[in-house]
């Protein structure tokens, strides 16, 4: 800023949505400019928590600090009270209804009330999420009256509610679970209910788990680490109903019926865009809010940052929408500083993502060869099976390694990884850092990677990757 | 090279040192031209092994495949055999004496038979590597009858000797072992030894362990680790002398006599250049021998590779000696294909190295604050506790980053990292990729790495750093 520009007032920041983004954003905005007023409108009862970490409390991997604590507010970085502290106005229990972009207002429900009352915005951010997709077949009897036993996982009230289901809630604790997709969050609830000593078994529609992740190569395996835990998959099967009076007893599929006392529905997520549309906010082609690198939409003083929001693919340069934590998290504080007058951009993403589902771990960023072909690109890949530590160390397990370039350049398109050690496969971060500095093979093949016989191989599988794949792509 | 061009003939490649640098010369030389000749000189009796994976096998962490293997032969990837069958002329128990540039010979023993023959060469690898550094108290006795029970670590037969005098060859087995020096060797000889059963003091004559490695934020934890464990730790412990008669009972040291019926002298090493010196070939500032990209020395037809030699720093643009197995392996690979003909040059390292003591890894690139700042560089530093898995994930243990940066530039400059789930650590490859491809603290903060609760906090501890740096740069 110029020292003869006159310095506008932010004047009141609205942010709808008090997780990742919208917290993120109002952090940051009133860092940026601690005079600007800052409200947050969370239509739950919770604000900035780790919605990635209900899977593992559900598992018993996350516990509460004390016997009396709800093991689900573990996930809760930080309370109303304490945001309230840094002078940001937080309202729980309030659900953004309605909104007038011209007139600069939004319409609010305070749900503990039953009031609704307009509140003026000068900048608004539209961080509203995305919800879980409910099919046709999972809406059986009412709304009112839902099936019980059936669930989805968005959110804390969605793990506090698969809790009580588990406890008994319904009627006498289930025996029998069935996770409907094959996607993250029905492999981690697999491992999960395992753990809670249910018999678990999986349908996925496709023809393999972990399908928009993964190429076929390294679907199998995880397939085979879910079989060789006890897990019952089955692929191709679509889900044609539920049956039961009151309490769920089975799903009816393509393949038949398979009894079940607990239903995890994890079939996908669509953005939440009513408020967008309202706001006369333009959606991509992906469906979620468009959004310039500074996270604005395309209406004026209106932002949207979070799982409701495209980002830039920086392998592609194409808008994308891949609803992950991080990605939320980056982008409320771009829309925040920005909100708050000041001038941040969000770079975008390279497309990583990691899971783990029981002993494995599962890593992957940039494209697959399958996107890649999908996509136009010219692509090659190598599988390379190695060791995550020195292959004669008594404790190294293996890893196995895709590694996609582009043919003639040897630009590095991406990989993918699985190991049944499953914190190896956070290596997948070398390959990310690159794909943001726009690398080629021969350069992940010259990096300088730490090596000692309790981490890696003299050459890293990485680098062993690299120099199989260097020397296909002359080959090729 | 062009159409027109004669091919000149690669002739007879030979080559001393049977290692790391000196095996992948010789593969990648017979795979370049399978028609040439390729010789490999070796004074030992073991070629192609790891020799980083020593201490691990006396602390019991590598074991033969069967009974009646011998543990130190697990570290062999390739026998003399394997690489004859590939066609090349391996012979072991050679050791080169002498060295004519002019006539293109050198003056082989054959130590088996006592026989000297003289070999000519048209091109010559020198892959002579380090040997361990035995200060003037460590050289007791005489060099026909030295000290039992005092030993250093670089190779199969020294490892074999340790293994030897703890299974009681000098007598009775040892109860109390005294390492001198707290380098990495020192360090993880401290674990082995105390794996199986000794009493362990290790000797330090700097102000702390991993002196050389880290700042001293982080070399305190190193002790801390140890001294957990139950080593005891002297530093600023200089050593004088070794008692005992035939075998050593104590070491003398600045603060009084240390019992010991076992002593390791891990104080460094230093390269072996007796024959690039005879080869009138120039050795560098570091006392290594210098060489370009193409690991060419100043001699005509003489190349030099592995821990002998220097290579190229990447963030600093000097020329260091810093003897690392990957480093070895690669400049080897440069070395093999240039010899046969082709042209393939090593872009340098960045400082990356790892290692293991007891639960504790402890990773670094790039450069320390106070290398930095001994170089003339106006760094900054922060350092940041935090943990490896989402906080509230069970599972997760601390780790502590330290991340370096240039004032004003931005530009990484390094880090430092440790944790006590030792692989955490191998997190350093991504500020080693990043450090290759020349990025700012801002490039890392940008980058997408991978989160999932089992995996990392939201923010990776990494983004966590840079954020912070990027915020300490801005203040400075």
């Amino acid at each position: 800023m110029g020292a003869t520009s006159a310095i506008e007032k932010t004047g009141r920041i609205v942010i709808i949505g008090g997780v990742a983004a919208g917290m993120s954003a109002a952090s940051r905005a009133k860092r940026f400019d601690p005079g600007a007023e800052v409200v947050v409108f969370e239509r739950g009862e919770y604000i900035s928590y780790g919605a990635c970490g209900l899977p593992y409390v559900i598992g018993g991997d996350v516990t509460a600090d004390s016997a009396e604590g709800d093991d689900f507010e573990r996930l809760v970085a930080r309370t109303p009270e304490q945001m309230r502290g840094r002078g940001i106005g937080v309202r729980t229990n309030h659900e953004v209804t309605g909104l007038d972009a011209k007139a600069g207002t939004v319409t609010v429900l305070n749900r503990a009330a039953g009031r609704t009352s307009t509140e003026p915005f000068d900048r608004l951010l539209i961080a509203t999420g995305v919800s879980a997709v409910r099919p046709d077949w999972a809406q059986t009897q009412s709304a009112q009256t839902p099936l019980g036993g059936v669930h989805v996982l968005r959110d804390i009230p969605d793990g506090q509610a698969i809790e009580a289901s588990l406890q008994g809630a319904n009627g006498k604790p289930p025996k029998r679970a069935c996770i409907v997709g094959g996607g993250y969050i029905g492999l981690e609830m697999a491992e999960a209910l395992h753990a809670r000593g249910l018999s678990v078994i999986l349908l996925e529609k496709g023809l393999e788990v972990a399908g928009r992740m993964l190429d076929k190569q390294l679907q199998r395996r995880v397939r085979a680490e879910l079989e060789a835990k006890g897990i019952e998959v089955r692929c191709g099967t679509a889900v044609e109903g539920l049956t039961g009076t009151g309490h769920v007893t089975g799903v009816q599929t393509s393949g038949g019926l398979v009894r079940a006392d607990l239903v995890i529905v994890a079939v996908g997520v669509k953005p939440n865009t009513a408020l967008a549309k309202a706001a006369g906010a333009r959606l991509g082609k992906t469906g979620a809010v468009a959004v310039n690198l500074r996270q604005e939409t395309s209406a004026a003083g209106i932002y949207a940052a979070g799982d409701n929001t495209e980002s830039l693919h920086r392998v592609t340069r194409r808008k994308v929408h891949i609803p992950l934590g991080l990605t939320a998290n980056r982008m409320g504080r771009v829309a925040g500083v920005n909100m708050a007058g000041g001038d941040a951009t969000f770079p975008g993403i390279v497309g990583t993502a990691i899971f783990k589902v029981f002993d494995l771990g599962v890593a992957r960023t940039g494209l697959t060869q399958a996107e890649a072909e999908a996509l136009g690109l010219k692509a090659v890949s190598v599988d390379v099976d190695s060791t995550d530590h020195a292959g004669y160390y008594n404790d190294s397990r293996p890893i196995h390694v895709r590694l996609t370039a582009e043919v003639g350049s040897g630009r590095l398109l991406g990989t993918q990884l699985v190991s049944p050690r499953h914190i190896s496969v956070k290596r997948v971060d070398v390959v990310a850092a690159l794909l943001h500095r726009r690398s080629t093979v021969q350069h992940l093949f010259d990096t300088d990677l730490a090596y000692a016989p309790p981490f890696s191989g003299v050459w890293d599988v990485l680098l062993v990757a690299a120099d199989k794949l260097n020397r296909k792509i002359r080959e090729t």
